[in-house]
Parts: C-alpha cells; structure tokens; sequence
C-alpha cells in the first residue's frame, strides 16, 4: 500500500530576474481562490480561530493562555497556528537542483497565522491597547523562535485585512512566513541603505526620520520611541509608515516600553485610517533584517502600511513603478 | 486676473530603493479612481471612443482612417489619443531637482490610448485578424514617432482588459506611456540579461526559447516567428509570455510577416484564456529595449500576459515575490 504521498512547494528562480517564486499547488484547494466560491461565511461556529473551535487548525505551535490550560482547547487569548493551506512546507531538507538552465529548490519554510483574539468579530485597532501588545509580542517570540532554525534566512510579518487585501477568513489574524532565502525587494532595501551608508555614513532611514521631523509636513503622528509618516515616494494613497526612533535593524530587540508605543501607533493608526477611509481594506509588512545579520548600522527596521485603494495595473507590473493619485 | 494654473505631475524617487513614482493628483479626477462611482455606464451613446463621439477625446494623434476623412470625424477605424487624465504631461522640461535628502523632477512624459476598433463591444480577440495586425501596427507606428523626442528613454504600451484588471472603459483599448526614466522592472530585466550574456555570451531569452521548444512542456503554441509558453517561475496562474523566435532587441523593427504571425499568437491566446478562464480580467505588458538603445545582443523584446485570478496580498507586497498555485 502506498503512503500518502508527500506534497513539497517548489521554489523556482526567475533566470533573468533572479526573483524566486513560490508553486504551492496545495494552495489551489483553499476554498476562497480563484474567486469562484461565495464569500466566507462570517458565522462563529465554522469559524477554525474562534474559541471551541482549536480543533479546526492544525496542531498550535504556540499560544498566550491561562496557566493550567492545555494547547489546543479553551483559555487562550492569542493563538498562533500553522496555516492549513500553507504556501511552505515546514518539513524537509533544501536541495537546491537545476532544471537545465533553471534552478529551483524545495520550498521549505514556515507558514504560521497569528490569531490576535478571541472576539470574532472585533479588529486589531478594535482590540484594548494591551491586546495589541500581545499581537506585537507574538510577532517578538515567534521570530525569535525560528530564528534557530539555520534553514530560514528571513521572516516576513504581515497582515491582510479585508476580502480585497487578500484576507479569506474575517477573524482578525495576521501571518508570519519564513523563508529559506531573503527575498528580493529586502535584498534591495538592504542595498539600497547599504550604499547610502557607505557613501554618507549615516542610516538612511535616521535620515528620513530627522528631515521629516525637522519639515513636520508628512508626519501623521509620534511618541517618545515611534514616528508615524507618510512616505515621500508612497505607491499608495495613505500609504504610512511606523518607524522605531532610535537606530535598530533588529525587530525582535523590541524593548518592554517601545512594544507599548508600537501598539499605541499601530491601533491609532488604523483607527484613522478606519475613519479617513470608511474601513478600506489593508496591507500591512513589517520589514526586519534577514535572520543571519545583527545590529547593522544601515538597516532600520520599520511597518509599511498599505491601504487597498488603487488597482495595480499593467502599467506598474510592466515598470515596477506606482502612480500615485494623492501628493 | 489669473491664467489656468499648469497643472504638473512630480516624478519622486524612493531614497532607499532608488524607484521613482508618479504622484499624479489629476488622475483623482477620474471618475473611476478609488471605487466610489458605479461601474462605468456601457452605453455607446455615452462611450468617448465610439464613433461619432470623436470631441469627447483630446485631438487625435494619429489615426488609421479613410483616405480623406479628417482628424476627429468619422472614418477611422483605429484611432490613437492623449489620455484625458494623463499620468504624465506632454509640455514642459524635465528640471531634476532636490528636495532636502529626497530628489525630484517634473513628470514630464506621453500617455495615449489606442482605440482599438469601432466596435464598443468587441474585445480585442474578436476583432478580425487584419485589426489585431493594425493594433500592432499602431504600437509599432506611435513608438518610431516618440523615439524621436529626446526627453523620452521608456516607451511602456500595456492594455488592461476587465475592471479589476484597471480598465475604466469598456471599449477595447490599450496604452502607451513614455518616460523619462527607464523603469526599476525595465532595468533589472536588462542587468540580468546583461550579466546572463557577459557569464554565457548567449541571449537568456534566446536559450530559454531553446529549452521550452526542445522540452514542449511548457510550450503553448508556435509559428514561424513566436513562440507563446509558460514561464518556468511563472508569477501568476497562467501567465503567457509571446516572444519572437529571431533575436531582436527593439520590438519596433518588426516585420510585416512578423505582424502577421503576432496577431495569430495574440488573438489566438486571448481567445484560449477567454475560454478556459471564463473571461477573466488580464493585463499584458510589452517589454521593449530602452529607447537609447540599439540592436542589444543580450536584450529580446516580448509581451507578458497576465491574467487576474489571484489578489496580490502583504506577501507580495513585502517580498516582491509570488505564491502561485499552480504548476
């Protein structure tokens, strides 16, 4: 009798552009692709991330609880899962093989979702600002964790909000993904500060933070640790960005009393952006380091806010380049 | 009293990653933008490229048309305008300059849309083959012209079919954008092929010809003089490249018999992609060497197609890499 056969994504290098994709055919069998099937009920009882339904997800890998209770039943308050349709498998070894002038790998990574709270139907600038903490710490202790895994060289944070940012479930939850390769448009940015670096010897984003600070104009708000601004060069209308003040390239460093001014920033934020733009959907990433440097003295890391306004087009997939309808 | 205020797009580089975007706030004009109108009306009545709608546009630039007629009446049956809510503008110099740490210059470039047919209602793979061939030719015929002004690098011609691949109009149409930079995407395309050719001394493209046509797999269709396949790391679900099986770096030397034979390959994906994909929205993109450049040994001019079948979410946005679900 045959075992059941494993199923492995495979990771494919673009030969001119030297940007890798991910295959996961596994993902086609995720009931919101394609678009063909109606929108995910929003009915508490089918819903895999609320409270009664741990058993719907696979196995939790880790979870804020209260002591005593067991993984994978009632008592928590934030959870964080292995995505069910994941887009990288957890398992395996890399094996890097060409495919006569192609190359590819294995896709090994890991595909978690962090489920912010137990209120199905409350978002995360909803959520009291101490649940909000909790979310950022989760972010903490799971780049923490698989930061000792030797196969992953990047972790990316994000969260999509709303059907036409991407999310398929309503449930407030955000993604963590961590793969064997730093990905390009990373790659760029660490360049592109790396060479401002060397010529200036200054970090480039301390630079944006002083010269924004300095002209107020684009400044949307700030605390004592964190600047909230929009971008000179945004793609997006109401395109934001939260920026730690002092100089780290290293998110998981987060101290104690800039968790509590992150949360501060990011519920006030989305709050306004709720408000300005009657709750259009939202992209959010939080850009780090790659997993093998510490403390760089040109890479600051930062959250790119993205709301879902505009449609990308043939013009931007052609170029690469945005056009911006706001100044 | 005051003149109209020159209104003028800015052109802003990204400080780290080095992109320019257009910050185009005319285009927040458009009825369309931001999703708040209805669907526009698909009325022929009403339609600015239906016949006898020709003052709804600006001035022609060109047209295909009865011997005799004149510009912006009846007789046309291929029609090319300015777009009426540009991205860039056509009057005035580029200026570069600075803006504290940041750098700017004037949006100075063409945007035009090819009315394709007088038909409201025909898309693009229902008209007859010798108006597909037009089409090209109109691409062809509008680039020769722009190349001539020296304030253009970049001529990007792309089509949105569908609204949720960006289409405002109805009537079947494409665009054309020159700029006055060459775009991130045009240039890492060109330092990847480059560095493909000084490694091999061979064209990336023309290999990759090489082994789709010896593997088959991957292959679509072919003739004389293209080949449409599937691209090894593929971004989307059925994404197409069209490409000329004879080296060419500058897609407007091309040939009559290759006119002919790229019609046939056009018409006839489309036609495929209609039926196995209900219709989908899609965008192609047609990727030119830039307009300073000649007869390049390590460049080979092609059209992308990409259908919209999947949402591009944070992932994307964070990694500028892709999650295709299928093989």
């Amino acid at each position: 009798m045959l075992t059941e056969e494993v199923y492995m994504p495979d990771l494919r290098k673009d030969p001119i552009l030297g940007r890798w994709i991910i295959i996961a055919t596994e993902r086609a069998k995720r009931p919101s692709d394609f678009g063909t099937e109606p929108q995910e009920k929003s009915d508490e009882k089918l819903c895999p991330f609320c409270v009664g339904n741990e058993k719907k997800t696979p196995p939790e890998v880790m979870a804020y609880r209260e002591p005593g209770t067991k993984p994978d039943t009632k008592g928590w308050w934030l959870r964080v899962v292995p995505n069910k349709f994941p887009a990288l498998e957890v398992e395996g070894d890399l094996s890097r093989t060409g495919e006569g002038m192609y190359d590819k790998m294995n896709g090994i990574g890991a595909h978690e979702v962090i489920i912010e709270n137990t209120d199905h139907n409350k978002t995360l600038p909803e959520l009291e600002r101490k649940n909000v903490e909790d979310v950022i710490w989760a972010y903490r202790d799971r780049t923490v964790d698989l930061k000792r895994d030797a196969r992953f060289e990047y972790i990316l944070i994000f969260k999509n909000q709303g059907k036409a940012a991407g999310a398929s479930l309503t449930h407030s939850h955000s993604q963590l993904i961590a793969l064997p390769i730093v990905p390009k448009r990373v790659k760029e940015e660490m360049v592109g500060a790396q060479n401002y670096y060397e010529n200036k010897e200054r970090c480039v984003f301390c630079d944006i933070i002083r010269q924004e600070t300095k002209s107020v104009a684009r400044i949307i708000t700030e605390n004592e640790d964190f600047v909230v601004f929009a971008p000179y060069a945004s793609r997006f209308p109401f395109e934001t960005w939260i920026i730690p003040k002092k100089h780290d390239s290293a998110f998981e460093d987060i101290q104690k009393h800039e968790v509590i001014h992150l949360a501060c920033c990011l519920k006030g934020i989305l709050t306004r952006m709720n408000k300005v733009l009657n709750y259009a959907p939202y992209n959010y990433i939080l850009h780090n380091s790659p997993l093998t440097t510490s403390h760089l003295p040109y890479y600051h890391w930062h959250i790119e806010v993205m709301p879902v306004l505009t449609r990308v087009a043939g013009f931007e997939w052609g170029t690469g380049f945005y056009i911006n309808p706001t100044p």
